[in-house]
């Protein structure tokens, strides 16, 4: 391993293919990887502004990293870290609770160069030095703006590749806000966004997982009639706004019941046929639990070891990694109830857009994010039908279903929750493939 | 093993415990059986009406034979074979592909005594001498009512125990209507019945499930909109009746097309969440696929091999096992649209009612087994909440919803399909459990 990593090191270096800055944020070994991988990855520092620096973690693709497109990926939150992302959902690597890397099939960069970033500062291993983590979503896309400025300069041989923005959940809002500034930058081949179970439209997700409460058999006859009579007037709407009508103290109940029954933390409203974590009878301080019923105690300990910090490049004064860091998210002002103008300005530039959902997410459901795609009044070029896969027994199943409006995919992943690279990674590298080949 | 087998056989007849004709269905060997199982089992005919003879296949309770309840489990079709759930579902045995049997944990026989009857004639390895298999609701209730009687003339020892009636699927209309004839019978020790994912109301199982269909992603906004607008007077209704406005043009074509994209074979419709075995590319010859898409080959080789045949006493002449007849499928009167009139029956005789559903069924779906028993206008014991079971990992999870009315339970299982106790084991293992101590 040593020989072999110390002459590939040598390559890079004699042909040229890394400046010293990215050399020093190569990884050269991983503790507990337990497999040689046939990609580089780098992991250091951004810039942002002030002196924010942004943690990254970036995957040439195992395909063809000159002409493979690099991905951006972020997490949600706010203040969740998007290493998440690349541990659980669309990375190549997989932590058991031993600390043993293991690869993970199914992840993104088989088929493209992907940058998984921690922000905004304060979040993971991000950090300023300032300590002033207090932001909203104007400032956090303008720094993950400067952050992606920095990526290729850094790395100017990616600078022609071409270039997306991806992630989810809160993601929803980073993409498109973040989106909307680096579609005006001509210096950046930007070629589109993509976004998987995303916040869209606060009233339109708030109150359409009200229906699919009901619909799903969260939440029963009795109570779903009270629903109709305390807020919406005794009748069934299309699209009756629950929260809207809080004033109306019945309403108010009634909507506080249904949301104690979905989001109690009893049911995984992440996936709602799956189990939850929450549930495990350990002691707590040997569980990291976080993000409703997720469990990444592994990935906890894993990036807080000094041996693994050291690997990627962190400094010793960065506190500990975190899933979600509370500094971040208890401060942070959201400033964007809904992402429709920047939806629009980066089709009215040309760009392409997919809105991806597992389907089984109550936290940003696949339901809400169709109203908010229609209510974009987009040009339909071929109407909803089940898109496909090839499953582990060689069988085509379906993967779900697609719309498809011009330049702008509405997909649905089967089974699929708000982590639906996690759940459906198969399914969802094929739909990334379907994507980014324009299909 | 022969030894044990001899020396358990010598301690039956010499305690006097069965009489010839039951020690001649006892099931000694099986081939392929992978354990040695602690409960004796039977298999062999109980009379019915005319020379029809019912293949049955009884498992005595792993626990406490003597005082636990004897359970009697109908699969539906019409035409299915029972023995689908003995090998698939609740049942104790599994068979591999190679034809080893291995013991399924999570089996209703550990904490029941569980009767497995082929019916109507013609189904499975029941027959009748003069092969007429043209049948109906009411004369297949009637010739099950009479197997009961024999199954209790040959095992009198057992007709002190509880006994209830279960089924699922068509077995919404097979378990009410021999109810309805068992409890008339006051040397019958009936306790009630148990019916999951079962058809009690065609309108309603229709009509629900388009509403299921629209809030779990099979049918877009557009679709959903030409259905309300062509059925439903534009207006979205709690419960609009798409099947009874088929004279309307629009609406016939709305409906028929939710109708296609649900059951057209791609979805699984059994479990909307589960791959649709019907992909899978195997030669047609050495597959048997039946029921939407679930996959009964290792069954269907193994109930037809020689060997199996003899060791579970089916004469020669009877013809190879299907888990689905077409002889009796296609040659069915259905009597029945509704079962309230016999649910109310056995209520009445104060005997104890459970409607279970699997969530994620769209065959026969929960929320018009819902909208039914709403319509018996019950008095409501305790409001809709979770239940619980304890999963393999020790964790308490949710295992789904339960309404109690008086002597009437309407319980949901979380994720659960068309055939539950297959998808859910020990969710509904756990749920029996709380029925028979009447939780």
């Amino acid at each position: 391993m040593a020989t072999s990593l110390h002459y590939v090191l040598l390559l890079i270096v004699s042909a040229g293919l890394l400046d010293a800055a990215v050399l020093g944020d190569l990884v050269t070994s991983l503790p507990g990887l337990s497999f040689e991988p046939a990609w580089r990855h780098y992991s250091g520092y951004l810039n942002a502004s002030g002196t924010k620096r942004l943690h990254y973690w970036f995957f040439e693709s195992a395909d063809s990293p000159s002409t493979d497109p690099v991905l951006l990926w972020m997490n949600g939150g706010p203040g969740c870290s998007s290493l998440v992302g690349l541990f659980t959902e669309n990375g190549p690597f997989r932590v058991m609770l031993n600390g043993t890397v293991v690869y993970h099939e199914g992840s993104w960069n088989e088929i493209a160069n992907v940058l998984y970033l921690e922000a905004p500062a304060g979040v993971g291993m991000s950090y300023s030095d300032d300590k002033y983590y207090r932001t909203n979503d104007d400032e956090t896309a303008s720094d993950n703006y400067l952050a992606i400025k920095d990526f290729f300069s850094k790395y100017p041989e990616y600078s022609k590749n071409s270039f997306y923005v991806t992630g989810e959940s809160y993601g929803g809002i980073y993409v498109p806000t973040l989106s909307a500034l680096v579609v005006r930058d001509p210096t950046i081949n930007f070629k589109g966004m993509a976004i998987g179970n995303g916040m869209s439209n606060y009233d339109k997700n708030e109150n359409a997982h009200v229906y699919l409460a009901y619909y799903h058999g969260l939440i029963g006859d009795s109570l779903w009639r009270d629903l109709i009579n305390s807020c919406c007037n005794g009748t069934l709407e299309e699209r009756c706004m629950f929260t809207l009508h809080q004033d109306r103290p019945h309403c108010k109940d009634a909507f506080n019941t249904a949301h104690h029954i979905v989001f109690e933390g009893q049911l995984n409203f992440y996936n709602v046929y799956h189990e939850c974590r929450n549930s495990i009878s350990l002691p707590v301080d040997k569980l990291k639990i976080s993000m409703g019923c997720l469990d990444t105690t592994s990935v906890d300990r894993y990036l807080n070891t000094p041996e693994v910090r050291k690997a990627i490049h962190v400094p010793d004064f960065v506190p500990r990694w975190e899933v979600e860091t509370p500094a971040v998210m208890l401060h942070y002002t959201e400033v964007y109830p809904d992402l429709s103008a920047q939806h629009r300005e980066v089709l009215e530039a040309g760009k392409r857009i997919m809105m991806y959902n597992g389907d089984v997410d109550f936290a940003c459901d696949f339901l809400g994010e169709s109203w908010f795609v229609e209510d974009l009044g987009l040009e339909l070029v071929s109407g909803r039908k089940m898109w496909y896969y090839t499953a582990q027994d060689g069988t085509t199943q379906v993967a779900g279903f697609i719309t498809k409006y011009k330049n702008y995919d509405l997909v649905t992943v089967r089974g699929g929750g708000h982590l639906s690279p996690a759940d459906k990674p198969f399914e969802v590298l094929q739909m990334m493939k379907n994507f980014l080949v324009g299909e």
